[in-house]
């Protein structure tokens, strides 16, 4: 089974003018290839809201702040096509970086505050870098809807802003965490793990787990359930704790007292290989343990 | 005569619509208002070449460095109605402030390079105001094509960046200056010279005459032209001189020596009021004087 695999703008360009015309409507699901249950979980939701679906397959450069994560990153293109093609793709959108970022390329898209702290603190130009070829695939492609995992929360919300506030015409789609068995949530790192790493990185979701378990017994300290978490955490002797951040779900700003949807979200590091995860909790307001 | 005048995103998406279904191309004039001969030349260029034209007025105070500025800028709407229907627009866009910039608003774009010298290094933050708006109402009105000042030299070129490094679907079109008939090139700005400022300010375009003439004459020396240029605009007692500069065209970079197509560009003070100008020179490449 095999699906087209579009390389250049100008093509995409028309790959989705012939659909328009046809009345399709278009889902986007934004990739970096090494698709996993995550991504194809994506694609079948997009299948079942769209006329025509659309993977785009493209190592961002510019939201990479370490060289040698850029290199390590698992390519694939094969393997991606045949998958996405089975969830229900109908087309790749895999351009050369030198076609994304042709000579000269200077404009940059940044949205300011929910990129301060998380993955934003840690990884300096990463959203910058995500915002910009965001912005790009949504204005080349033009799709109805684009579909984003929550395992990635801030990007998600970072989108949504950017999307809101650049009034792009596209309904960011959020959709669920998918998981390993043992609660590891899926990412395209994962492969990365050595066995040793891989048997412990399920603590992060156990962690996690703990502490929604901890506010639903009633727990509204944010620094609390942040040791909660780093606690169990540190339990796996190859972790090594990037960030541990209780926040608000909306601003992704620090909390006083756990009110309203609050974000639990933790960065971890197993030798070279920087994993994330996050649970979300809904705190009725005003509520007291 | 009078034309509607739109003021939500909302309801200028649904004109546009309207206008795309019954098969019209759609031109943009994007303007902060007090309209004069220069963006009416405008309009009647997008008036020649679309079915439907959008005039924008919207002083943006994100492009503003200068809160003084921004409350001096004037504003007519019903003037600036009347006058672009007569140049042949059909609709106005004028948004609220907090249309454009709702609450938590924190969305920036941003072209790095070009707008680092000239207007850019004297109004920090000012391109980065420019090219946030100009990507929302290219969003908001998806035109064919949208209408640009050349006497705006530097604003044209960081747009037309922008437009092409985030593949906005867009014809940017460049249009000639508009000058009195003494040579001051037409700007919103001009309204607030006392008569003694007015009486002097035609300095800027008779210096950069100047200069056109001597490159014309065998001139190739960035520092010679700029100075000719300095030594004419001091002759006018009013005049208190922000910049001259002589850059590449292209990349708004200095020149060792002209050659290829050469921007000569000036901002200069009178009173309150900064008035920009330029001219644009074609040398041919490897000539020697």
């Amino acid at each position: 089974m095999a699906i087209p695999c579009v390389k250049t703008i100008r093509e995409m360009r028309s790959s989705i003018s012939a659909a328009r015309r046809e009345g399709r409507s278009v889902g986007l699901v934004p990739t970096m290839g090494a698709l996993h249950e995550g991504h194809l979980s994506l694609i079948r939701r997009a299948r079942s809201e769209n006329g025509l679906v659309v993977v785009s397959v493209f190592v961002n450069p510019t939201q990479f702040d370490d060289r040698r994560d850029l290199d390590a990153y698992p390519r694939d293109l094969a393997t991606d096509s045949r998958l996405a093609a089975e969830a229900g793709a109908d087309l790749l959108f895999s351009p050369e970086v030198t076609e994304m970022y042709p000579p000269g390329f200077s404009t940059w898209v940044e949205v300011t505050g929910l990129t301060e702290r998380l993955c934003g603190a840690s990884r300096p130009g990463h959203f910058r870098g995500v915002c910009t070829v965001v912005a790009k695939l949504l204005t080349i492609c033009a799709p109805d809807r684009a579909y984003f995992g929550e395992k990635d929360f801030q990007q998600l919300a970072v989108i949504s802003r950017m999307v809101r506030d650049l009034n792009l015409p596209v309904d960011i789609v959020a959709c669920p965490t998918v998981r390993e068995p043992d609660g590891l949530a899926l990412s395209s790192r994962n492969a990365r793990l050595t066995e040793a790493e891989r048997a412990q990185a399920p603590v992060l979701f156990r962690a996690l787990s703990a502490a929604r378990q901890a506010v639903e017994e009633g727990e509204r300290d944010p620094v609390a359930l942040a040791q909660l978490v780093v606690g169990l955490i540190r339990e796996a002797p190859l972790a090594d704790i990037d960030y541990v951040e209780v926040v608000d779900a909306v601003r992704l700003e620090p909390l006083e007292r756990l009110e309203g949807r609050c974000l639990i979200a933790v960065a971890v590091r197993f030798g070279g290989t920087r994993l994330i995860d996050n649970v979300v909790v809904d705190v009725p307001g005003g509520e007291r343990a």
